[in-house]
């Protein structure tokens, strides 16, 4: 089964593995980091490696981030260096990880299951008004 | 200015907007609302309702959900009922807040300044490897 780590500016990665839990049921092979401000790059770096190899179990690893181009982003990206299948996906938010409690993680490769969750991640970002049909108010006062 | 509210399963709001003051500083008229498990939808749509009272002074108010479909978004939606200026936006990630902190909000209405946030948020989800052109692992070795 591809593991999984989920890395967060803040207590964001606790949370959103705490809601998934909460709704479906909770990960396996599933850790969230979550990152403080005062925290190196060195110690996250250290971090984010402990847990792709708690999570690793032969299958590899999806590491999902939430911020492209940050501190924590690089410490993920490092990971990118050939020892193991990975893959990072970037811009993390709730459907994703909702996503992995119903996907079969044994079949996917990390590259495979990335591709899913980023697919699901897009789509899963709509306006309320395009749901429903409504104008929004501001549409009919204009 | 249009006024922001965020709302998740657990404590993901509060933790969202604590990273966007840890980077970019606080972001004015915004109000978490993390949703407990235990929470009965009308105390949800009550804490919404009377978040969107707090920060709307008048140009309206932008509501970020985390997920489509679910009992929280149910109660941002309730919001749309032509009372004010609303638009809601499902999927809510750490870049759409970052966005909030840097674009001028009293500029846009809430429809508009949704739309820019969806598409942040859009392209916001991408994979380490499309960022680097570095070659997955499994790519590599299948």
């Amino acid at each position: 089964m591809v593991g999984l780590v989920v890395v967060t500016h803040g207590g964001a990665a606790d949370c959103l593995l705490d809601a998934v839990a909460g709704i479906l049921g909770p990960l396996p092979a599933a850790v969230p980091i979550s990152i403080s401000m005062d925290e190196t790059f060195d110690e996250t770096l250290e971090r984010v490696g402990q847990a792709c190899d708690q999570v690793d179990a032969g299958a590899g690893v999806v590491i999902l981030v939430d911020l492209q181009g940050s501190s924590p982003y690089q410490a993920c990206m490092a990971m990118l260096d050939g020892s193991r299948a990975v893959e990072v996906v970037c811009g993390v938010n709730l459907a994703m990880l909702l996503k992995l409690a119903t996907i079969d993680r044994r079949e996917p490769n990390p590259p495979e299951l990335a591709q899913v969750l980023r697919d699901v991640g897009k789509r899963s970002i709509r306006l309320g008004s395009e749901l429903t049909g409504r104008v929004p108010f501001e549409e009919i006062t204009k």
